[in-house]
Parts: C-alpha cells; sequence; structure tokens
C-alpha cells in the first residue's frame, strides 16, 4: 500500500477537477455513498439505528452531509452537527436535501449524556487532508464531543485533529474506531496509527492516469461495491 | 408498483432540481452507477467483457457515459457511440472523463458483423422518458443498431423508440434483455410490455415527500445496494 503525503492528497484532488474534469458534486456524491456503506457496514441500522454526523466547513464536511442523507435511505435515523456552515451553494444545496429526507439538524452540540443517550455512533466529517492544526476555538467542543463522547466513531478520511502525516498528535488524539480512506489511504492511515480501526477504502473514481502518476497499490474493489476493506 | 406517466415522470425530475435542489450532476453520478451496477449484475464482466454503449442527446445520454465509466472500474472493456452530442459543460466533461477511463469513443457505428465479433453486451442510452416519437433521422441508425444488433440490449429508464406509457410501437420495436428503471418505473415498464426482459429499478435517491406525493410503492433496497430487482 502507498500512503499518500498531504501535499499529494491535494495534488491528487486538484488533478481531479483540473485535468478530469470532475464536478465536487460528483465525487462529493461517490465519496458520501462510500461513507455511509461503510458505516451502515461496520455499524448497521439494525443494531446502531441512531447517528450523529458532525460536520466541519470543507469538503470533509460536505462528504458527511451526503452521506447523512445516503444513511436516512439505508435506514438510520440521523442527525447533523454543522456548526460553521460554508457560503457555497453546493453546501447549501446538501444541507437543504438533509433537511428534506428527514436529517435533524442540530444547531447545538448535545451534552454528554444526551450523547449516550440519544445515539449508537457517531460520524467525524470534521476535518479532512488539508487540516493543519491548531484547531479553530470555534470547532474545538466539536472535536472535543468526538474525542470524549464514549460511542464508536467513524472518521472520513483523516480521524480528525490528526497530523495528516504523522497520526494521533497526543495520548488525548481521537481513537476512531473505523476509518473511511478516500480515494486513496493518507500517511496517518497507517496501521501503527490507527490501531484496531476498521479501516474500509472508498470513493472509487480514480482515473488509471492518477494511479500511475501517485504510484498507487489500492486493494481491489470486490463486484460493484464503493468499498474495500483494508485489512 | 405504481408506474409513472411521462407527465408524472417529468414532473417528478422537476421537483428534484428546484424544490429538492439536486443537480443534474449529482443525480446523474447516481443513476449511471446504478446502471453499471445492474449490467454487472445481469450480464457480468467475466462473460460480457466487452459493452457497446450507445449514448442519446439527452439526460438519458449522459447516463449512458457515467455509466460507461463506472463499468470500466467495474473491468469492463468499453465503447460507446454518441452520435448526436450535447453542447453542455457537464456533457463534455463527461465525455472528456469517459476518455480518461480508456472508453473507445466510437465515431462510426459498428457494421453488424462487427457488432457481434467485438461486442458481447449493448447499453440503450438512446431516449428517455422525454422521448416522443418519431425518431430522428440522424438517429435511426443507432437505434436499428440497438435492435437488429443481435446481442443483449440494457435499456436505461426506457426501451429506445417506446412509447412512454404505451411500451413498443410495433413488433420490429426493441426487445430489451434487461430494463433499469431509474428512481420509479415508467408505465411502459410493466411487465405485459417488457415481457421476459430482466427488471431492476435503480437511482436510489428520491426524498420521502417524492414518494408521497406520486403515490410511489416501491421495492426496498437490499442493504447499501444501488439497485433492487424487480420480479
Amino acid at each position: 500500500m502507498h500512503y499518500l503525503s498531504q501535499k499529494d492528497a491535494a495534488a491528487l484532488d486538484q488533478d481531479l477537477f483540473n485535468e478530469y474534469k470532475f464536478s465536487v458534486d460528483q465525487l462529493m456524491e461517490l465519496a458520501g455513498l462510500s461513507v455511509a456503506a461503510a458505516v451502515a457496514k461496520t455499524f448497521p441500522p439494525s443494531t446502531h439505528n441512531s447517528a450523529l454526523i458532525i460536520c466541519g466547513p470543507g469538503n470533509n464536511g460536505g462528504d458527511g452531509l451526503v452521506a447523512a442523507r445516503h444513511m436516512t435511505l439505508f435506514g438510520y435515523n440521523v442527525s447533523v452537527h454543522y456548526p460553521k456552515r460554508t457560503p457555497k451553494p453546493l453546501y447549501e444545496n446538501l444541507l437543504h436535501q438533509c433537511e428534506q429526507f428527514g436529517v435533524h439538524i442540530l444547531e447545538k452540540l448535545p451534552q454528554p449524556n444526551e450523547l449516550q443517550n440519544n445515539y449508537k455512533v457517531l460520524v467525524d466529517a470534521l476535518f479532512g487532508f488539508s487540516f493543519k492544526p491548531p484547531v479553530r476555538e470555534e470547532l474545538k467542543p466539536a472535536l472535543d464531543a468526538l474525542i470524549e463522547g464514549g460511542l464508536p466513531v467513524c472518521s472520513v478520511d483523516i480521524p480528525s485533529g490528526w497530523d495528516v502525516e504523522k497520526g494521533p498528535i497526543s495520548e488525548k488524539s481521537l481513537k476512531p474506531a473505523l476509518l473511511i480512506s478516500l480515494s486513496a489511504p493518507k500517511q496517518c492511515a497507517k496501521r501503527e496509527f490507527i490501531d484496531t480501526a476498521k479501516h474500509f477504502l472508498g470513493g472509487r473514481f480514480l482515473p488509471p492516469g492518477i494511479i500511475t502518476k501517485y504510484n498507487l497499490k489500492l486493494p481491489e474493489y470486490p463486484n460493484q461495491d464503493q468499498i474495500v476493506e483494508i485489512c
């Protein structure tokens, strides 16, 4: 497996938009769908019917909004906390779609006891591969809820707060139960960092030219699945 | 099962864009993905490795371009014939993506003997639910190739050339081996019209408000699948 540096992850992303002419709408839809599929595979709605998704202001948060919608279609009762909203039409539309699908939009972050009483699983769509510390003051409560919530956390692409290359930055860093790497794993997804977490790859949309250019060695997706487990 | 009239199919489509604020990019990506999944389920790449997709000038053709890309990811050798191209950025980008994924873009329609020698399955993405006869002169050869190709045909949403409500218009009409209804089946998808064809529903993206408004009774999708077989 080849693990991407932060710089290469950003360059690969730009290539998809500039050279391959993908729209953000297209790839975010496929990425969010794969996140929802990996969560449902690991924490099925039959046992973990109520999910809270915490969305950040960037593309990682957008993936979370798409995942929220697909998770309602998969049978979850879904809530979203989206404290710092992105003033772009795509994000406004994704949020509108969530509302229309019956996703509960929580203005206030639930208290710790509410978290444990009301949810079975958390989805961490707070920060992605562009993250550089420190965490902004206004997003600290959201990160703390993920770390201290006492619930299994499913991280989208990067466990929030982690160094994208060096992994957890302290003993208090988030410990996800599931990591869904998107398009290709970043360096912090190495087994030595993610420990016992389940690890899936999603975002099945890379063209062969990208796989060659970045020297990726990706596992084969089974059949028509949008996710593949990485052991 | 409730089967949509042509008018309701168009109104439902407009609702998705106007009321639910979906972009064409989003829904076409999910629709095309489900087409690719249904083709692969019915005619797997292990036995039907070479596919020709015939794309029309509208959204049906766009679904075909998306399906072409996903089918390469599923292991098919894919060719596309797209005789009347849509001069819109989304369609130009979808075609560009196909090229970058190694899809062969055929300027000329293969001759009947070439069809049988070079392909195992055809995908009919020529006309969708907006179709009204007669077939334009310039697209007749493409429709004839689907009808007379001697290969199994997978029709996207509507078997091309059919009346959207009344089904086949003559004994010479296309006889698809597989129909993939998108979002909800249209009236021509009734079993009495599609005869022995396999029938799948795809386009798993309808909000609950649409299901109520159009009185849809859709089959349940299994787990996280993007398609469901309709018996």
